[in-house]
């Protein structure tokens, strides 16, 4: 995604980086960095009675046709979940697979009487696109904030990506052109730690 | 700020959410939305030993000249200070004076292997401006991060800002043009609530 991004050159994530930030955060999710993962499975989901106390209930759909999974993804071992919705499921005989994923964190607008989620990414891998699953993942974030009491769901979106343009205004969205992202990282960054006034 | 910004149409904070979403978190400073103040005083601020553990020690400025407050501040009486650094001062004698304000909460980037802070909104009043109040606000969020270990400071800038985009690349950021924001707010995410698909 980085590189899709032209972003290879920032990226910095490791394995480690992403277990602490998602995982180890004292906030239950939807309070702290969290990713929605979008798997799925040749078989039937099981509609489990979740008995959780994150206030998110997985949303399982079963109008998809994946019979021929071995054809559809050539990377379909690297992308089997170890996880098959009542725990981990370490004998690897789990037939349930990564197809994409979203990460939101909890936002902030002082304009605003709520607080939101901003929407960092979203992830369809290639052999699933256009099958809806982008709408899937955006619908579920969306329905996440409304649930939650939340006043805003907030992203931004390259300015050269009309078709991604276009199926955010479709969902609702507001495209605001005029605010630009900017960033202070890396050294120009560290050199704030050094200045003493 | 909103109506310079043309927002006023989606201006919904009061009093109420204000503190809500500010005082109420579970969360210390910095791990949830946190508002810097600005203050000014004829009258030297004390240089108090904070013992605090929420990691920020507040930054005192002496080289201003502030003996005619009154002729430079015309709401002066408006913008006293009920909280003059060793806590709440209900006698109102308090010589200690709002001037602005930088607005931050923890945000994430999957991209990096170190969260960041977003700066939702920096003010500075009318009245103080070209005092360099700008740069002392935004240094002290990239000193914030930077202390806090953290990888980054995120903003938006409103692209017919010039002069504000040029003051944040002298300070090391990087203007990204290209990404652009979206946003679901309103009826418009208030009907992802009714969805059942």
């Amino acid at each position: 995604m980085a590189e899709y991004h032209g972003l290879s050159q920032i990226f910095t994530t490791t394995e480690t980086s992403l277990y602490n930030n998602l995982f180890k955060s004292p906030n239950p999710p939807f309070h702290s960095p969290t990713a929605l993962i979008l798997e799925i499975s040749p078989n039937p989901f099981p509609q489990t009675n979740h008995t959780t106390t994150t206030n998110f209930v997985p949303i399982i759909k079963n109008n998809y046709n994946f019979d021929n999974l071995e054809i559809l993804d050539h990377e379909l071992e690297t992308y089997r979940s170890k996880f098959n919705g009542h725990g981990h499921d370490n004998s690897n005989n789990c037939n349930v697979y990564v197809a994409g994923h979203v990460l939101v964190y909890p936002s902030y607008n002082g304009f605003f009487e709520k607080p939101g989620l901003f929407l960092d990414q979203m992830f369809v891998r290639k052999c699933y696109r256009g099958m809806k699953f982008g709408k899937l993942l955006f619908s579920a974030v969306a329905m996440q904030a409304e649930k939650m009491g939340m006043g805003m769901v907030d992203w931004l979106v390259a300015d050269w990506n009309e078709e991604t343009i276009n199926f955010y205004e479709k969902m609702g969205a507001h495209y605001i052109p005029e605010y630009r992202l900017c960033k202070l990282y890396g050294d120009q960054l560290q050199a704030f730690g050094k200045k003493s006034d």
